[in-house]
């Protein structure tokens, strides 16, 4: 039986795609073999990655003027590439909301002055810094958010920060798809698919074609992290992960069929409002993001101590509700309901939490 | 039905692990999840990398001073990844042997002197240069080679170069696996998955740990692109390819089942001499690569023209066997005969060879 599975990444696929996938998986359409065994010049596996291109550009409105990259390695290598190809002046502002933007932060020091702007550090994380236009360096060659801080329950929703002219740079893996952002907005989005796109291993990199094709900042950007020659040869400067874009392909299609992503973000914040409203009418759970910067991701908080959110994670799982432990930096309980997450795994554990906390 | 893919890459996978991963699709062992959807933190997902990394050392015989790692990014991110972290005197030996091959050793001029040490363009690259020890500088870093030209249908067997004291590196994207190496001749092997191994988006790295040990050349090597990080952090520095890696531990296991390294070249001797021996009887075709060069992965021929080529690939295709055009730096004909392909195939694919030069 399928559990309902909580893990902040890889995460729970939707299942009509797995069912799909299952029944593709030997032979795809009248192809007479897997997906993962067309060569990726193949006029069938064409099909496939247009495909997939195709129905994220509807779904995220992308215009023509930005690319849109299939990539391996990871939101981390992106950390590097970003710079690589970006900081062509030498400096950059990077907004520190969580473990994962300073870990951005540092790797871009390496390739010029990664400027923190403003950090939530000295509270663990728990709020989004509040900016305004002057706190950036109009002359800088981007600014770097990320917009669900994954680890601590946080998240930019409607109040992206107002950064002038200069190119916004997001990472978006944990809340790509999740509600509609204006791409207009942003000079280079990237995102992990392992939370709302597909299996890990897949990366993608919506950039704005002018900001590609001003090439890498200098002669010692491998190839393969080169933006430029991506674009120029539609992600297949070599083989790029077939599988995982045909999955994302899947996951894609599926979330049109239910109503794309404004249908996605209605679901999303029901589910999450779903879970606030247990902690907040709570006296034994507690949140650990600030209210006005919750994630709809992904739901953080303790109980009244370490031994209980031990046995709380160890009870939930024996009810089938997994994966609840949070981060090690961030600690307590971590609910991470990402698209594919169904209302009723969340009302399975509104459930068991008023149950729980009874028992307590 | 299942045709016969003779693709040169992604290629056919062995059926019994296509079926195994459709059976675990949706929910794997006892899990209640797929594999796509565990995190690669957890036990599960652990048992899975460990398993495909144990399966590997068994294989291929990987003394315990050699690090496995499970990375992203192809053999092109390894053309930089090797300068970046090996080159640290700022000169390396290549033998270009190929398209591939020259791909690295261009890469490499980002980071240092790649010095050709010999090269079969001459002959568009019809064989492999022969070399001795003095041809190698004995102060370089290492001396790259590529075991085997996937374009040209050539291959170094047992007549690995001489390069003394000087680490060997080697990329065996297409070919590793096939037959028995001694890894301990080598200071690093790299593979990209999609041929002998698995889905893409997967690339091994074989390392002698204290070359890894070194660290990479200078600041600017992204953190991802490290092999000491990789080494330190089991390759889970950030999310790995988990459903990747989980399929090349089936094809590992299956290749276990089969009798290992061993046994599969006997299989694709077999294989490849049925080929050359239609070749080798026929003044019709004609092979492409030099007969003491010979790969037993890919077999290179041409009709006595390119229209003939082109209806060559076409009727074959008529007939399921499909993905036969050659590739475009080399003309012609190529039929990719890796480890999954069965015998049948190979069969099919004589029968058709010696009916189409009758009737033509």
């Amino acid at each position: 039986m399928r559990v309902f599975n909580f893990a902040a990444g890889p995460a729970t696929l939707p299942l009509p795609v797995l069912l799909r996938a299952q029944a593709e998986l030997v032979e795809h359409g009248g192809n007479g073999m897997s997906v993962m065994e067309m060569t990726h010049r193949s006029s069938m596996f064409k099909s496939i990655i247009d495909g997939a291109e195709s129905s994220l550009r509807r779904l995220m409105d992308i215009p023509e003027d930005y690319a849109v990259l299939f990539l391996q390695g990871g939101a981390t290598t992106q950390f590097a590439a970003v710079p690589m190809n970006l900081m062509h002046t030498g400096k950059a502002d990077y907004i520190v909301s969580g473990n994962f933007a300073q870990k951005a932060a540092r790797e871009a020091e390496k390739y010029g002055t990664a400027r923190v702007v403003k950090s939530s550090k000295d509270k663990n994380f728990s709020y989004i810094p509040k900016t305004v236009r002057s706190d950036f360096d109009p002359e800088a060659d981007y600014v770097h958010i990320t917009t669900n801080n994954t680890i601590y329950g946080t998240s930019y929703r409607t109040n992206l920060p107002d950064v002038g002219d200069v190119p916004l740079v997001a990472d978006m893996s944990s809340n790509i798809l999740s509600e509609p952002y204006d791409v207009r907005r942003f000079g280079l989005i990237y995102a992990g698919a392992q939370k709302n796109i597909g299996p890990a291993g897949l990366t993608i990199v919506i950039i704005r074609k002018d900001l590609a094709e001003k090439g890498p900042i200098a002669d010692f950007v491998p190839t393969m992290l080169r933006y430029d020659t991506q674009v120029k040869d539609g992600s297949m400067y070599n083989t790029p992960p077939t599988f995982a874009i045909y999955l994302a392909g899947l996951v894609f299609e599926d979330l049109e069929k239910n109503g794309g992503v404004a249908a996605a973000k209605e679901r999303n914040e029901k589910k999450a409002k779903m879970l606030y409203d247990v902690l907040d009418a709570s006296d034994f759970y507690r949140p650990v993001a600030q209210k006005e910067d919750r994630s709809i991701m992904n739901v953080t908080f303790t109980t009244p101590d370490p031994d209980t959110d031990a046995r709380f994670v160890k009870e939930a799982a024996e009810r089938g509700l997994v994966n609840l432990k949070g981060h090690r930096a961030a600690g307590g309980i971590r609910a991470s309901i990402y698209n594919a997450m169904p209302i009723e795994g969340v009302e399975a554990l509104c459930a068991f939490m008023r149950e729980f906390e009874k028992k307590a």
